[in-house]
C-alpha cells in the first residue's frame, strides 16, 4: 500500500514537473513570436493550449483520488494539496501566454519600436528564467531558493514600469505608434501576472517545507500595478 | 463525529461565503473610486485586501485539517476541494480590485474621459453583478444558474474590446488623454481578468455537482485578450 502510494506521488510529481515544462515553453514561444511578428508560431501557443489545460484537469483528478482513496496525513497530504493548487497557478501562467500569442495576431502592420520590443524581449527572458528556477526550486523543494526567486519579482515589476513609461513617451512623440504601444503594455502586463503566479509557486514550496502559508511579496504597497 | 463533520463543513461555506463578499465589496469600492476619483477609497481598498488574503489562509488551514483529521471521502471531500481551490479565485479577483485601486491613484489630474468612465461604470456593473450571482449560485449549488452566468462573461470582453477601441480612438485623436486611456485599458483589462475568475468559479460549481471538472469557455479562439 506504502509502495503503490510512494509510485503515484512520484508519479503526480513527474507529471506536475511536466506541466511546469508545458507552461515555460508557451511562455517562451508566445513571447518569440511577439517579438518576431511570427503569428504562425502565436497560433501554435493558442492551439496547445488545450493540452495545458488537461494536464491541470489530470491532475485534479489524480490528487483528488489519491486523498479519496489512500487517505494520507501530514506531508503526504500537504504534498498533495499543493500540486492541487499550484497547478492551478501553473494552468493560469498558461493563460497569460495564450493572450501575449492573441496580441501578435492581433498586431497588424503596425508601427512597431524596436527598442520597447528590445525590452519586453528582455523582461520575458527574466520571467522565463524565474519560471525555470521555480520548478526546480520545486523538485528539489528547496525553500532557500524559493525565497531568492521570490524577490526576483521585483525586478520583473521595474521592468514593467518601465515599459509604461516608454510607451507614454513613444505614443505622445508618435501617434502611428499608438496601437502598438498599447500591446506592449498589455503583454509587459501579462508578464508581470506571470512573474505573480511564480511568487505563489515559491510559497507554495515554503509550503511544502513548513506546512504554513506565507506571503512573500505583499500587494500592500500604493506603487506598481 | 458526523455532526461535528457537518458543522465543520457548514462553517466552512459560510466563511467562504463571506469571503465572497468581502472580494465583491473590495470591486465595488475600487470602481466606485476609480470612476469617483477617490484616493482615499482606493487606498482603503489596498489596506484591506490583507483580510482577504488572511482569509484565504483560513480557508486552506481549515480544508486541510478537515481532511486529515476526517478523511472525508466523494462528495464531502469535493466540497472541501472545491473550497480550497475557488477561494484562490475569490483571492485573486481581490488582487485585481487592489489593482484598480492602485491606477486611481497613479492617475494624477490627467485629461479625462468621462465617455469611457461610464463605459468602464457600466462594465464594473455588470462584472459586480456576475460576482454576486455566482456566489448565491454557489450557496444554492446551482449548476443550471452557473452555466448561465459563464454565457454572461462573453458581454464583459465585449465590453473591453468596445474601451478598447474607444481608448485608441482618443489616444489618436488627443495626446492629452494617454495617460488616462492607458489606465482605461488597463482597468478594463482587470475587470475582464475578474469576469474569467467568475467562469472559474462557475466550473467549481458544476464540479460540486457532477464531480467532473469542464472548462466553460475556452480561450482557444484568436480574438480577444
Amino acid at each position: 500500500m506504502r509502495r503503490l502510494f510512494e509510485d503515484e506521488l512520484n508519479d503526480l510529481h513527474v507529471r506536475f514537473s511536466e506541466m511546469g515544462m508545458m507552461v515555460n515553453e508557451a511562455i517562451y514561444k508566445s513571447v518569440s513570436a511577439f517579438v518576431n511578428h511570427d503569428k504562425a508560431l502565436a497560433r501554435e501557443v493558442i492551439a496547445d493550449d488545450q493540452h495545458i489545460n488537461k494536464r491541470e484537469v489530470d491532475l485534479e483528478k489524480r490528487s483528488f483520488e489519491m486523498i479519496a482513496l489512500q487517505q494520507p496525513v501530514t506531508t503526504d497530504l500537504r504534498m498533495i494539496v499543493t500540486v492541487m493548487k499550484a497547478s492551478s497557478d501553473l494552468e493560469r501562467m498558461g493563460d497569460h501566454a495564450v493572450s501575449i500569442a492573441k496580441s501578435t495576431i492581433r498586431v497588424k502592420g503596425e508601427t512597431r519600436v524596436p527598442e520597447i520590443e528590445a525590452e519586453i524581449a528582455q523582461m520575458a527572458h527574466a520571467v522565463k528564467e524565474m519560471v525555470s528556477e521555480v520548478l526546480d526550486a520545486y523538485v528539489k523543494e528547496d525553500s532557500v531558493r524559493a525565497r531568492q526567486i521570490a524577490t526576483e519579482d521585483h525586478g520583473i515589476n521595474d521592468f514593467s514600469k518601465r515599459i509604461y513609461e516608454e510607451c507614454i513617451e513613444r505614443m505622445r512623440e508618435d501617434s502611428e505608434t499608438i496601437v502598438g504601444a498599447m500591446d506592449y503594455m498589455l503583454v509587459s502586463s501579462y508578464l508581470e501576472r506571470i512573474g505573480d503566479y511564480v511568487t505563489n509557486i515559491c510559497e507554495w514550496i515554503l509550503y511544502l517545507r513548513t506546512g504554513k502559508l506565507l506571503e512573500l511579496n505583499s500587494n500592500a504597497s500604493e506603487d506598481g500595478f
